[in-house]
């Protein structure tokens, strides 16, 4: 059997708090029972052409397996749940169903959230700032009511966990500094029960080793 | 064999030019060569909670297939990709990439080109639209000219056509008013290829069609 090599930072920009695209595929992996390696890449390697060939947007991670390199962190925990168990209701119906939350996750609830990061990161010093940050709050609250109504009292979004509750979790940690998930008492819970999984937390370790280990060499 | 049926606006904001999140569905649809049914709904019944049942985040579309009820756009598309020929490889590996570039579309490609539709549509009276707008045009640039590179003079993504196409070219034909498609002649020859296909044009002729009878009786 081939060992699985995914690719992350060397040095995360978000300092091992999990939220770089590696996390979620590591936590499919672990939740799959499976073994990988990592091959961690500088910023300057992530943009060179060699990477490019596997990842055209000049991003992390890619999942390599013998003959098969994939990009896309959605694609490759896609990939993962349905040849292993854990990840995937049996049930064909179910399955569309989680496959549905998986996309909901990264292109409906996400990209308001992303949007909100990337104000804070590069236009924080604009004049623009505090009014457009009070416009993209109402955004991300928008979809945080409504995934909030969804979720009611429920544990998981669709039955038992799966990886679009994977996916979503994911997301809504990118949210966690922002106190806005404190608003829905519903979601902070939701989200801390993906955090307790043993697999997410084998996750996050082994990506915030790589960030303690990086620092300490620096 | 049940009826397959879809939910679409019955006024599409978007005066029929095929970019509401209906017509990838119908695309894919059409290429299948499956028959459905279409129910139009308006801007306050996608809101309602009888929609929201089916559809979390009261958007369009959702697709009814027997006792099951999906929605997200890519879910629907790689539902229908999943169970009929012509949308994705057979070849298990090759699947795997044309799934990628799925994602590809909906979580790397579509998002800055729609955060600039946002902000074309609500924040051009603001004072900070021009300076924004800059940023934001250098934003899809950036995916534009990774696209442009990986497409070199290809016909399609990866091999044959497929839904990663298919997605790759909906998301793309929302910057058709922009401009900015025709600084890359491979990527706007790409999208034409797209539109040329018989599929494309009988799902957005019938999208055009519903328009265009609601502005009649309206």
């Amino acid at each position: 059997m081939m060992t699985i090599t995914i690719t992350a930072f060397e040095a995360s920009p978000d300092r091992g708090r999990g939220l770089a695209r590696d996390m979620p595929v590591r936590w499919a992996l672990e939740e799959a029972g499976l073994a990988y390696d990592v091959q961690l890449l500088s910023f300057a390697a992530v943009k060179a052409a060699e990477h490019r060939s596997a990842q055209p947007f000049g991003q992390i991670p890619t999942y390599r397996d013998g003959d098969l390199t994939l990009f896309e962190s959605g694609a490759i925990v896609l990939h993962i749940a349905e040849r292993h168990a854990g990840l995937l209701p049996h049930d064909a119906d179910a399955r569309a169903r989680a496959i549905a939350w998986m996309f909901a996750a990264l292109s409906t609830i996400e990209p308001p959230i992303v949007e909100r990061s990337l104000a804070t990161l590069f236009e924080q010093d604009r004049a623009w700032f505090a009014e457009r940050q009070a416009m993209l709050d109402a955004r991300v609250r928008t979809r945080l009511g409504d995934l909030s109504r969804r979720l009611d009292d429920t544990e998981w979004l669709d039955g038992g966990f799966s990886a679009g509750d994977l996916l979503t979790i994911a997301v809504l940690r990118r949210l966690k500094s922002s106190g806005l998930l404190d608003e829905y008492p519903n979601i902070a819970a939701y989200v801390a029960r993906g955090e307790a999984r043993p697999a997410f937390r084998r996750a996050f370790a082994a990506q915030l080793e790589v960030f303690e280990r990086n620092a300490a060499a620096g």
